[in-house]
């Protein structure tokens, strides 16, 4: 059997079940609208959207690990790279872009330009402090924890409050050596 | 120009933007786990699910519409036909079929063997009374609303229950008929 090359974003999504994006749209509205009306402050909208966020990367991971062939990256470097180009475009469709790293190669940025989550959205004036978008944020820190990277996540920029992008900054806190239970030549 | 034609379920479902099924899945369940934290009641989130549905029902018929090519229908069955077969499809990749009717044509079931919804979704005995697709039915009350038809939607069957399909009742309560400011030949 040739082994398993890990596929491109593309030809992943284009092959994986889908539903209509507009629906997805509405729906992630509808539960930014029902958060803001339960829980009234906007800082705890945000905690809450990550929260969630979180508890969906920490699943979605294995259906990106079997379907898209990727192996174990060699850094921080290389895993920003594959969560930009592979795992926004397999799951959400659009591709999202790396920059602003440090010198240690341990924070950068993940950058949206077109973002499916925002179609038809605006906020209105009383929820200027909401990181409307803070449950992909969320997603990378969960889905990042699920194979030993405990990050930190933070919204740099934001278009529904007039920025040219959507950025948010993935901090490397600490990577825990996997450790296997039995050797791997037994 | 040729006269538009209605287009079938799959050809638009071909066409539109979406994203990955299992993340709208998660991102759901998500919503249906908060509302189970904060509402505690179980029929309590039944309720607010057909609400957020109706909320989303009552934009996405403009998409519907829009890409559809989709006319006026000339009774309650052709519409209850076309929700089946082409809504369900352009939005969620499935379709639905209709039955059950009652004799006077205004009253029917949906039904719908497969689910992108709940997908994974096991049900806590806690949480035997939760209606977990009310959103679906919420959308349909919530479109139907907005081309003049008044509806009253009943889960019926529920394969998170144990039941061999998912099926909601809709009921035509009213129907008002449209007015227009001008007429037709102005």
């Amino acid at each position: 059997m040739a082994p398993a090359v890990p596929r491109s974003g593309d030809a992943i999504f284009a092959n994986v079940e889908r539903v209509n994006a507009e629906l997805f749209t509405l729906t992630y509205g509808a539960i930014v609208r029902q958060l803001l009306t339960d829980l009234e402050e906007v800082e705890e909208v945000n905690k809450q959207l990550d929260q969630m966020g979180y508890n969906i990367g920490i699943r979605l991971i294995d259906e990106f690990l079997a379907k898209s062939n990727v192996t174990r990256c060699v850094d921080f470097r290389e895993t920003a790279e594959v969560i930009a180009k592979v795992g926004f475009k397999m799951f959400l469709g659009v591709t999202a872009s790396v920059s602003n790293w440090d010198t240690e190669g341990t924070c950068c940025s993940l950058i949206l330009e077109d973002n499916p989550l925002v179609d038809f959205v605006e906020l209105p004036d009383t929820c200027q402090g909401l990181n409307y978008c803070s449950i992909l944020s969320g997603v990378v820190r969960g889905a990042l924890e699920m194979v030993s990277m405990k990050t930190e996540v933070t919204w740099v920029r934001d278009m529904l409050r007039g920025d040219d992008a959507f950025e948010f900054q993935v901090k490397l806190l600490k990577q825990v050596p996997e450790e296997y239970p039995y050797k791997d030549d037994e």
